[in-house]
């Protein structure tokens, strides 16, 4: 970091200095952060394990709606960050911060989005570590380089999916667009399910899970079967999905009760922001079953293949796949 | 990262498969990029050494000039990331991304980008480890965290400064603030001095001399006396400065000839982007020396003292300081 906040040619009360302050306690006290005193973090090697490093971006209007609370905005941040370091397995212990702030969003606003880091730094222990805050004449824009340790060469890649392994889902799909809409207004499902859209649960519970079972693992954030096709490509590996045991909410499911069920199913698992984990495991009825000892659904949707492509089914049905964007073969 | 380039709702040509093989050269073939094929960048332990993180992000019309260049926005990125490095006296090896893109600005600016990182990235030995690249109705917004590598506790932070060590400046101070005046063409000293304040140069050939000269290090972005009393406040020590050594340029020396000298060179050393840095030193005369022979003017302007705030000095007399915020004892 350069500085903490940098408006030149203006000076406006609080300043920089009181900034720094409110940021401190974010810090847990961890000593690489040197207590947002210096231009950049100090972090003492880990013999015997990789630092895995993960970034995620956000704009308002884009990647959460107009006029979120910046505490909501601040947690949602730091949560899909800290759900790619979930799906490697990876430990989190802290993040640099990035955040470009329009002058309609004043001081009340951003004490409001360091109490949401603090809430969920505590959650999920994360320490600020540095960063950059800048002003901004666009909207509000952050951004979260996210940092965890994984024991040496056993992070889970994208790549290690083999053809015979299975498809396992973690985590329940489609309760991201169903609960972006509730946020707009435009679903009956209320607070607890737009909850579910803006506040989603990176999966470290599974980590010793992922480490014994999985071979390939991401985050559903693109659409379950987007980011399937995003292990099977890196490993390279082809795809069958069957749909029809996908895990989901009950919300969902009376979702689907009132549609047309192939289509509607393919419309959840495309939507993403679901921030389930879709792992490849050659053990995949093990992964679920430790999945399930944790409360989180999952369920074996498929398998990788020698071929190329996708296969997309619905209880055996194939179903359109060209919307995906996929090549069907 | 969790992708690319996330257009919700948009599918525009070209497309984020494109964009990803596009930046895939930058990351030099460094194997905790993945490829840029992941959803996270893999850095094993360097045992023996410390890893240093630093963050900057710059925002289109205030950390730069409005419709700059994209390949300059991309080198001044770098550069001003990696002088908090240089300052560290730490050895850069990658940097992750974040890029806030306006549709304004089309693929032809995102190639010119890309030519930018490549560049810089080869000058500085620096590779795309990973990142995230997202749409925006604002302003072009980016943003670098950069890592380096030091030997295991031997970071040059801004706490190290204690009394009767000398401050030295390494680098011209002014030429950034007549650099950006030169840029608006509100300054005749044209392309030569604007490059200065665009394209500033991270000072890594110094790092051996910090590692044996300086006690406390910074690179000057707020102003000299700035981020000097920076290094005072950290370690809790006070600061005399006289500006009249302070190493200028030809251009700076012809600025101030004809202007009331003492005045004009606290403008300079309050004016920032100069990317020199600034450095405690209970050898200052040796470190200065090291920097002349590395072709960098350098001075001893002043020393850290046992009292308190600033005592600013031009040839011994005492100039006004109240403007730059500090409490003047």
């Amino acid at each position: 970091m350069r500085r903490w906040m940098r408006s030149p040619g203006m000076s406006e009360p609080p300043d920089e200095f009181d900034w720094i302050a409110a940021l401190r306690p974010l810090t847990r006290g961890h000593a690489a952060a040197l207590d947002l005193k210096d231009d950049a973090a100090v972090l003492p090697a880990r013999p015997g394990f990789d630092l895995i490093v993960s970034e995620d971006a956000m704009v308002e209007g884009v990647h959460f709606l107009e006029g979120e609370d910046a505490s909501i905005v601040a947690r949602r941040l730091l949560r899909t960050s800290l759900s790619d370091l979930a799906a490697k397995a990876a430990e989190p212990f802290g993040y640099t911060l990035m955040a470009a702030w329009p002058a309609r969003r004043g001081w009340d606003e951003r004490m409001a989005f360091i109490r949401g880091l603090d809430e969920d730094g505590a959650r999920y222990g994360v320490a600020l570590l540095g960063g950059d805050t800048v002003s901004t004449p666009g909207p509000l824009t952050v951004s979260a380089t996210v940092y965890g340790w994984v024991p040496a060469g056993r992070a889970v890649l994208r790549s290690g999916a083999r053809p015979g392994h299975a498809l396992v889902v973690c985590g329940v799909v489609g309760d991201g667009a169903l609960g972006l809409a509730a946020a707009r207004g435009a679903h009956p499902g209320g607070d607890a399910l737009a909850a579910r859209y803006r506040l989603p649960e990176p999966k470290f519970v599974l980590r010793e899970a992922l480490l014994a079972f999985a071979s390939a693992s991401a985050d559903v954030s693109d659409g379950l079967v987007a980011d399937a096709m995003h292990l099977a490509e890196a490993s390279g590996c082809g795809l069958r999905i069957d749909l029809a045991a996908t895990p989901l909410s009950d919300e969902a499911r009376a979702w689907l009760a009132g549609r047309p069920r192939d289509e509607a199913l393919v419309e959840l698992a495309t939507a993403g922001d679901d921030y389930a984990l879709v792992c490849a495991s050659p053990e995949g009825g093990l992964l679920a079953q430790a999945s399930h000892a944790w409360g989180i659904p999952a369920a074996v949707i498929g398998a990788f293949t020698a071929s190329e492509g996708l296969v997309l089914t619905v209880g055996g049905r194939e179903v359109a796949a060209r919307r995906l964007g996929w090549r069907h073969t």
